[in-house]
């Protein structure tokens, strides 16, 4: 892929322990072992200017910032991840697979502050632009997730300061967005990791096309 | 002004040495003496978290930022500080003077970047919105101005960072915003501190009327 070529942007979205982390893992791995450049690289963070931001907007009172001041410091973190790290990747002809990426800011947004939703789209395409090639929802029921999340330090809280309501309302605005976008491919989640690493590697293998 | 009226927001603009922030205290000290309720703030910074977004923006490399990131970060300290400074004193009834405010970020982007010049414009309209009611533009040469500043510890170098040439398109570039809006009153800025604050409280007492 050193021939000039753009890369391909491959985004992994779906609620917390539906398995993003580990597919996204599997699916760099697959690749590279077919001979792709693969940069592997995940939100929030992906660059030190957007970690820096990020553990600006923790650090403190929960209230600290409002909802629309914390949505201009996500877009400004996203915006340094893709102009350090995303971008020089595709230009250097790389497969970029992204842990969560914008649809997960418009999804969030459009359950926790809905009158946000049209300005997280409307910023986006001002100060960004780049969306996904590739996006993989990775669906799951959130009893299932939540069964497996608690097995990780620190998920249960996360997980439980949402509530199993939020996480089914954020699932059906993952599946929304989904249908109404092409670059979607919906996976089953509840299925053993090789199941599902199965679909998402021959979905992404045969949409990259031969390489070399 | 407490009985439920909403404020006043008056802004003062100019490139550096031209008197704005000697000007916004006099004026501010003036309105109190007639009875006003004023609340003196400025930009950059003007609350706690616009200071430390800004904060974060001034450390490490000069190249640490692109512009777009920059300007998002800006817009960020600035909606904090609408939030949490700004619009509570207006809807508490006070008039706000405001030492620069988003004209300076118009005027300097369109110099430094024209082509984020829309960006400022359509960033500010869809996360802000709120623009002065009236706004004072101290115009001066950029050569008297540098002789004032001289005489401030620090601001040489900053002016000189620029250039004299640089300041001269900046000022060209307050009065182009001044000449197309109907809230700019500008203000000839090479005469003495007395003589530019008469004219600028006649014209602050006027617009805001006989008070209590
Ligand atoms: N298909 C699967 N079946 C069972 N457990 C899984 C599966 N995929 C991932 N896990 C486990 O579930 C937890 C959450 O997976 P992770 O990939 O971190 O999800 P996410 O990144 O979406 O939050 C981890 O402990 C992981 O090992
Ligand atoms: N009308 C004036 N004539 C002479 N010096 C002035 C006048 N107004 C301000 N100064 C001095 O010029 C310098 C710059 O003024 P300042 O109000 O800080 O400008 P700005 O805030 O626009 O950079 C200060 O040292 C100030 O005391
Ligand atoms: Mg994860
Ligand atoms: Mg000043």
């Amino acid at each position: 892929m050193s021939d000039g070529k753009y890369g391909a942007f491959l985004t992994f979205e779906g609620i917390d322990g539906s398995g993003k982390s580990t597919q996204a893992r599997r699916l760099a791995d697959a690749l590279r072992q077919s001979g792709h450049d693969v940069l592997l690289t995940r939100e929030p963070g992906g660059s030190p200017g957007a970690e820096e931001i990020r553990s600006l907007l923790l650090h403190g009172e929960p209230d600290r910032w409002s909802a629309e001041t914390e949505l201009l410091m996500f877009t400004a973190a996203r915006r340094d991840h893709v102009e350090r790290t995303i971008q020089p990747a595709l230009e250097a002809g790389k497969v970029v697979i992204c842990d969560r990426f914008v649809d997960s800011t418009r999804v969030y947004q459009g359950i926790t502050r809905g009158d946000l939703r049209a300005k997280v789209d409307t910023l986006h395409a001002l100060m960004i632009g780049l969306e996904a090639d590739l996006s993989f929802l990775i669906d799951i029921n959130p009893n299932i997730a939540l069964a497996r999340a608690t097995r990780r330090i620190g998920a249960e809280a996360r997980f439980e300061s949402f509530g199993i309501e939020l996480q089914a309302t954020l699932r059906a605005g993952f599946l929304n967005l989904a249908n109404r976008s092409r670059r979607f491919r919906v996976i089953a989640g509840n299925r053993s990791e090789d199941e599902v690493h199965a679909d998402v590697a021959r979905i992404a293998e045969t949409w990259l096309g031969p390489n070399g």
